[in-house]
């Protein structure tokens, strides 16, 4: 059997969820501030809900999708209120872990079940097997709910605390900003010497990271026990000799995305750890 | 035909590649400043040279593997020699673009032709299918000895500039490094939660991190054109609001390797170009 559900704000996102759940056979309800911009749904099939309390009574689950986070606790307070007694709140807003503890405890405040979410795909890939969607909160909306949430995306379910979500979404972001400040500044060193970029990275940039991300399950479990003693080569062995920060200088590359790591390895072996692998550094950047 | 090789320097390198020749049939000569470490290659199958310029009268194509590149064009100089002549000399030691260049016009002026090479791999993954070598030189060496190469790990040669491989290896270490400080800095905030790193990273940042060198083959592009017009989120709405900056703080996390990217996105933003794509950084990196 399949669900109600109800999708509040149909922004970019919010707009590819309602026609995920469409898809996948959904009786959806849709509701967005500006009402023009729930035509196309409608006419692919939503039912358009004329205010927040009447796509809300429609529903058992109600997704959330705004700009602000800031401005979701009032949207379901002033528009939803008594009608959101009973139902699952899944707020897939961006915000922090504190916001999302924050809302919870609005949301339980109303009589409903809340879940935060993160997104882990633009619009484009919602529906799509290379994307993935972090939700915590209730165990319990997310057990009776799976099967509607896995019309956006494979879900991931981290725990009751529901500051997880943000938290972990926020770790894949620093995640992907590094691995993107590593290609700006490989990227700047092969301009430099007047090669193509683009040849650099689809024959050897993208396949080189693919092998090295081998590495990072065996320093992640490194981070975890906090046994960081080498397995091939050592931080003194990496900072011996700034190979990479002369060269760029040379070159007339900035290295600003390069100094940070290198410098907490340079501190890491100052500090008698030159015998360690490099996931020994994550101690400089938080204390357990 | 397979050919003679000549392996100069079996450190943990070194004697991989002399393994790895053995493996595709060549016929290996051997020589290491202290003996002893020849023994194990011996036993399967290379001949010992007691002195560089007797390995090297065996040989067509000579390789050199030792720590540092300050002491390969003496090694050459005064140990090879007029033996040299007529060879070629594949040398894998890692140096600069500069050092490159420097040592591919002392072996010429030796009467031999010179490759440059850089080893993306471990000793322990030569001869398996994710390593590879980059080598820049004479093409003519290169075309010549390419089948015997190929026994290292795939060859990716990238120009007569010696400089190339240098170049081109430092580049990849630079992607690694970004990378490697985005897990670092994602592992702190997993850590900081109290969440399994492990986890963490096996289940979510490494798909995420494949889902999003995706992304890297359009940045570069987008690098070579200079046309950065945004295709999805634009800097403006990157930097619009510092989540990760404020979140990594309140979890007592350092956000020095988050820092350097996001000042680079906020530098470019102000300087008028908030509707491009993260690529355009890199022209704060590198004025073309
Ligand atoms: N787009 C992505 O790639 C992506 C990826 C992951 C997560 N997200 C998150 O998804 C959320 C929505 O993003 P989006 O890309 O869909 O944004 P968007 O295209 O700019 O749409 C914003 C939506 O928020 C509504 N809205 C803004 N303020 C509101 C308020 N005070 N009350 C009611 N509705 C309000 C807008 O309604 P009007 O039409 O009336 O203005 C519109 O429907 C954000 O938290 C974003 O961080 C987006
Ligand atoms: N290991 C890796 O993961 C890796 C990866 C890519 C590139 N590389 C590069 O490969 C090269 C060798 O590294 P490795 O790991 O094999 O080092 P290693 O295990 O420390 O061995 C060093 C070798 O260099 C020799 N050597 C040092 N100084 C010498 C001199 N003045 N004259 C003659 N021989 C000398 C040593 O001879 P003795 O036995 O007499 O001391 C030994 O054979 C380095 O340039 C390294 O950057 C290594």
């Amino acid at each position: 059997m399949k669900n109600d559900v109800a999708v509040l704000g149909l922004g970019s996102m919010g707009a590819a969820l309602a026609d995920a759940l469409l898809a996948a056979g959904h009786r959806v309800t849709v509701w967005n501030r500006t009402a023009a911009r729930a035509d196309g749904l409608v006419e692919r099939g939503a039912r358009r809900a004329d205010s927040v309390s009447e796509a809300v009574a429609a529903a058992e689950l109600v997704i959330v999708c705004i700009l602000d986070y800031a401005d979701v606790g009032t949207l379901l307070e002033q528009q939803a209120g008594e009608a959101l007694a009973g139902r699952v709140v899944v707020n897939v807003t961006n915000g922090s872990p504190e916001d999302g503890r924050a809302m919870a405890a609005r949301v339980a405040a109303l009589g409903a079940e809340y879940l935060d979410g993160g997104i882990m795909a633009v619009p484009a890939l919602i529906g799509r097997p290379e994307a993935f969607v972090l939700y915590s909160g209730s165990t319990k909306a997310f057990e009776a709910h799976r099967g509607t949430l896995d019309s956006f995306a494979r879900s991931h379910y981290l725990g009751e605390d529901p500051g997880l979500a943000p938290l972990n979404d926020l770790a894949l972001l620093s995640g992907m900003y590094g691995m993107f400040g590593g290609f700006l500044h490989a990227a700047a060193l092969v301009r430099s010497a007047g090669g193509s970029v683009a040849e650099f990275t689809t024959t050897l940039l993208v396949p080189w990271l693919h092998a090295m991300s081998g590495a990072l399950p065996a320093m992640a479990a490194q981070t975890d026990s906090g046994e960081y003693a080498t397995t091939g080569s050592n931080l003194a062995m990496q900072v011996s000799h700034d190979a990479l920060g002369e060269v760029s200088r040379d070159q007339g590359v900035s290295p600003e995305l390069w100094e940070p790591i290198h410098s907490l390895m340079t501190r890491r072996v100052a500090d008698g750890h030159g015998d360690e692998d490099v996931a020994s550094v994550v101690e400089l950047l938080h204390r357990r």
